[in-house]
């Protein structure tokens, strides 16, 4: 379950723990797709306009622990919604940069080691996980892994806290 | 421009007409979507949760007239709001179903012709496209349009009338 999952990887040579929640242990799409992210050795981007998970947040602190570069861009409106978890990654250390503009950010991707593209509709909400029917992409043909790294570096440059206007 | 577009779809014999909007002749996101849709001979798959952008649904209902069996599926909460294209489409007699949830139809794709994917961030609404930081992926892989048509096939039929439940 993603429990043991998130265990298994903060502690790599604990040895293998039941597991702690009572779930049945499924191969969920949440569980596929933290698997995904756990497998970062060098760097992740992430460009998400609602960001409220705890386990996929947790998953994210992992990797930035492990000492794999996290970047994280997101929306200015949603970042300090109830439940949003970009305030406990700051915390973390994790460097986060948003928009200024009243249009939303909407993006919801992430890039493992400028490889593997994750994208779809899903926002990393639990309520999306949960309860909406969602889809999730995972494309490493190099074509669209660099369309959206290209987009990713552009919206990094752009929302640089140091080219930030005062009105 | 995006009315030019449209106009010679609406009637290709046509002699050209100039562009009846002032805006520049650029080859917006929202032109090279509109081409992509109007490129469609035989079907189109919709999959959206929200739907309130006119040209867009002017290009679909000229795909109807044309002949190109279009199905729809949305959201029912987002179908009803201020703005939304449903009730126009319906009217046109479009094939539309919907879900019965509390969660949310969250998908935004469409399928030109079984062999063309569209899909990304981007809620078909004027919002959207005018104002947000989106993404759209037009792949032809059979691989990932499969994935995609299967997924639509499920829940055209699971969002059939004839076996809505009533509690």
């Amino acid at each position: 379950c993603i429990e043991a999952l998130l265990a298994e990887a903060a502690e790599p040579g604990a040895p293998a723990r039941p597991c702690p929640c009572p779930l049945p242990e499924v191969d969920t799409a949440l569980s596929r797709l933290v698997r995904r992210l756990l497998s970062a050795r060098r760097s992740l981007d992430l460009c998400l306009f609602s960001f409220s998970c705890p386990q996929l947040a947790r998953a994210v602190q992992l990797l930035h622990r492990r000492g794999v570069h996290v970047r994280l861009v997101t929306d200015a409106q949603y970042m300090g919604l109830h439940g949003s978890q970009i305030g406990r990654l700051r915390h973390a250390g994790i460097q986060v940069r948003h928009d200024q503009h009243s249009g939303y950010m909407h993006h919801k991707f992430a890039i493992v080691d400028r490889r593997m593209l994750i994208t779809g509709s899903l926002n990393w909400t639990t309520q999306a996980i949960q309860s909406n029917r969602e889809n999730v992409l995972v494309v490493e043909d190099a074509e669209y892994v660099k369309a959206f790294q290209d987009e990713f570096e552009r919206i990094w440059e752009e929302y640089n806290p140091a080219s930030y206007s005062f009105l």
